[in-house]
């Protein structure tokens, strides 16, 4: 036996061997203000900071002697397979980290999409997009929130960030018309629970909440028949010092009583982050910055990259837990730690 | 979509966008003993920084799909309407940080005041003060129970502080009649819960005692007939290692039962703060540090924007809370963190 | 007013005031092995740390609105008046630290004093020492229960001070006749619970037992018609990771319901400390570490200083929590805190 | 009395007073892929630390007044006498550390022996192995469960360790045919409980099941007539994120009812660690990394050093908690601290 390592070489390109990993590479090839757009929080980062910390309070109770030979990642959400229970969140800009952007992120994952909605205050423009994207053969509609306004995210303001991001103009989207986000992309501030009838008789895709983090709203989304939760906080990103995305699963989990699927973003950085959460009851977890730092670190190969890394890992996880197939990874799996 | 954030120039006035970019501004143009005076807690001051910490420790529970196109952020103190919940805390020496000191702090707010009363030991000076601040106006009288005697803040001594303060003696009020700050400021040792009727009985105006971090005090309170409490350590200056003001709030609330109005000081510093302090029965909060912050920064302006900022934060945090009005700011909203 | 305090010169004397000011002072004139020696603790010091942030986790609950125009800090021990609940606590060769050693220490304090005793495997050495102290008018004998084996000290290991310490021979007390310190003085490993009634058989004066921790000895002292209990756990120094000195005092307190007098040494550093340590059932506190940082700094007068501070802060801590004489001090003023 | 400490000179050699010290000294003498390969954990490495941190939330509650002249720390282990219940974990490849391995190691401690066993897919493989070790004496086989698929240990892919470390194939054990580890040693991914009677079918050896960590699992070994368990995580290796092995002692403890016997590897890295375990219910501790810090300081004597010091620490531990024997340490003897 030896030890050749020393003089091993580890070539030129650098072994990003997990999604932090590309975080710090991230982070060396963007600008302070992309960088702070991306990693930033709102107020104090609190939330964002939990969202990882929290995770890591929680411990696995890991079950051995299993055949674990064969290990099956496979799931379903809203009927569909998808490949594991990983998938990508909505965040926007990806042009400031790669040239092309959204179209190199697109390209990275499989199949399956869903359509995520910031309501806009012009109901009929809501409309024309869902006609759209029904017809382009997305799967479900994901309707966001937690911003009915913007958080207070300050290096945002101290960078002057928002009136030099431009977006093309929705309502009259010829090409060069471009103006200030923030002024461009009005998001309603009226938008309540009645309305929710009036997109659900516009479409018949499933209708999935992202920003629930309360028994009570989960308790209300059941009631208005929508078909999903994606409990998060926007990536810490909207209201500072919300619960952790993890610490709010439990409870609504419980409040939904399985009658609806939930899902996470939020924290997760691992394989067995992917396994907390659906040990808590989610039916999948959604890569938000992540997903930004395999972009901006190699593109399209960087994104499939941090989703195969995680995929193994999630692998790996289960087959440590003794989990063989998702449906046997159940709340026994954990515990959360005195810490 | 571009970012052309790395050409922006700032300009040449440094961007404060939070009550902590005033704090880390002014500690830059103060001298080290002013800075220390102000900063400073008693002993370790372990309250001091507690009274931020446990702010830290309290979760939000944001309820979302409600028509949040109004805020309101109007309430009431002792019957009177103020624009926000947010006021001004008695402090002193403003002229160690502002040329003229307290004169622009006072231009800074809007019209309603209280006045904040060290029980003196001669008793007709105390009714002196209380007729001419009547005369003048004032709407309650604020006497501040927890300096009976001064609390032992080792940077003072350390910058032998106290030798160096000095004050127009108010007994002699004479121009030029200046004496040494705690030779010349007694406050009365004896004064205990029998002397109050004596205040009420020489004053209409509400009576609102400062410092009360107990059930036992705040139930005294409420039987010897104060209208109001402010829950407060003095910004950790006076007795180290008691709660932190919000941590104390629970308590206090809970003893007062609604009988009398409640208020806190004490390590609020965003918007989030004071709305848990709300969530948690206060009916407004005061503001201590932060304001000399913004005194020192920028004088009359910087008051003006610290309240301004900490105001829009309170409306960002009410917006994405779900709530419309003061009215509907509750205890749900909250929930202590396990950390 | 003005801020004198930027022309202000400190003088030749550096300014210490309060006892850790004294310790970092002491560290800068002592060489290693002896800032080691008296610093250092067993193991990993972790019982050491946490003799101190034990007494930060506990909060302080003051009352206030009482007369405090006069605060009594007098009070007994065994039946004698001392002029504070503070006294010192026995350590060990005083004269590394200041050329007289424990004759700088012993004319800095009052009049009463207590011995302590390491009981000698020899017990005829026992008898003579106790008679001895009884000539010299010693009020009670402590005996020291948690060294029958030393404790476990890297740092005297690595600086092979063991070796290095010397004392005089007790058995032959000749001038010049001194010999390395652990070969000459000699622990009873046997001394045990029925051995105690030997010692009561020789002496009048009250036996207190140093080092009880549990429920379970204090039981047993009482049971064994001791006459008090100094909780304590050597300054961290021989076992470690027992309990924090605070934390141990109210489950001893408990179990003796009164029927003898409970004193602590651990971790005191400031008179909230002292407070908190009355409030929880403790007669009076021993100082171990900061007289012997008083005593390195300055000599005699350094501990008369260390004293006289620890005395007026706790002077303080009784005005500002409404505390008139030490017998109002009581378990409603702390609270153990969620940190 | 002197302090010669100053003028003491330490000699050539380093003193290394405790288990720490040699982790410390050997992380200075190895390459970096070693000391990662050694010292790193699966993922985060938090299951690793928390071994670690576990042992010290853990606190201890002495007794005095025994008679401790005579300690005895012998205890047995499957009916066989030790001399303290302290003993070697299987660790891989002490090569990369030490010139002879192995074999220093196994000169080091006396003679009671183990035999640890990775199950190969390939059943007869399993015997002739097996078979073999009951004809060189060995009194147990330790069927490791933790490891159907290896953990994700970042830095030995970033170090490209696995295609460099080599092992002689056990398939064909000539010499020179070394072949990459990895590649070399299946480990079964589908041992199962009911393949557990096949093995005790073809030996007379107890059977030891190490890496169990949860009751389920506990009730399960108890189920299926194995003697005994080792509570372990692989040192944080395999699945990061479980409890620590402190903390999953209790838990696998009361499953097991008494009926067999339940050791602990994982952060023991003091005499009182070793107390806590035996209090919280362990037989026996076993040692992993501390071993390869010996080895790597100083070979087979410095094996035999960590194991002395260690045993040494223990025996005062037990001193000083008052224990007599090994029997006598009992779970009164510790408390969980609220940190």
């Amino acid at each position: 036996m030896e030890d050749k390592t020393g003089s091993e070489c580890e070539g030129p390109e650098m072994s990003l061997v997990c999604l932090t990993d590309f975080q710090a590479h991230a982070r060396e090839r963007l600008s302070k203000s992309t960088r702070d757009f991306i990693e930033g929080g709102a107020d104090d980062s609190i939330t964002r900071d939990d969202n990882i910390a929290a995770f890591k309070r929680i411990r696995l109770r890991p079950r051995y002697l299993r055949d674990v030979s064969e290990v099956d990642t496979r799931t379903t959400i809203q009927g569909e397979e998808i490949s594991a229970p990983i998938c990508i969140a909505p965040t926007g800009f990806h042009c400031l980290v790669w040239p092309d952007g959204e179209m190199s992120t697109a390209r990275a994952p499989e199949g399956l999409r869903w359509f995520q909605l910031y309501v806009h205050p012009d109901l009929q423009l809501n409309k024309q997009l869902i006609q759209r994207v029904e017809s382009l053969g997305f799967k479900a509609l994901v309707i966001t929130l937690d911003a009915p306004v913007c958080g207070n995210r300050r290096h945002d303001i101290q960078n002057h960030l928002r009136r030099n991001l431009t977006l093309t103009d929705l309502q009259s989207p010829k090409k060069g018309n471009a103006i200030p986000y923030f002024q461009m992309t009005p998001i309603s501030t009226s938008f309540c629970w009645n309305d929710l009838s009036w997109f659900q008789s516009i479409t018949r895709l499933p209708i999935i909440l992202k920003g629930i983090l309360t028994k009570e709203d989960a308790e209300l989304a059941v009631k208005h028949n929508v078909q999903g939760i994606i409990v998060s906080n926007h990536g810490g990103r909207q209201l500072d010092e919300v619960l952790a995305s993890i610490d709010a699963l439990t409870e609504v989990v419980a409040a939904v009583k399985g009658k609806i699927e939930v899902y996470l973003d939020g924290g997760v950085r691992t394989g067995n982050d992917v396994l907390k959460a659906l040990a808590l009851g989610a039916k999948c977890i959604f890569l938000g910055r992540p997903i930004l730092w395999g972009l901006a670190c190699k593109g399209e190969h960087g994104v499939k990259e941090v989703l195969n890394i995680l995929t193994n890992e999630f692998h790996t996880s289960m087959a440590l837990t003794g989990c063989r197939s998702v449906a046997e990874i159940n709340r026994n799996l954990v515990q959360f730690s005195r810490l």
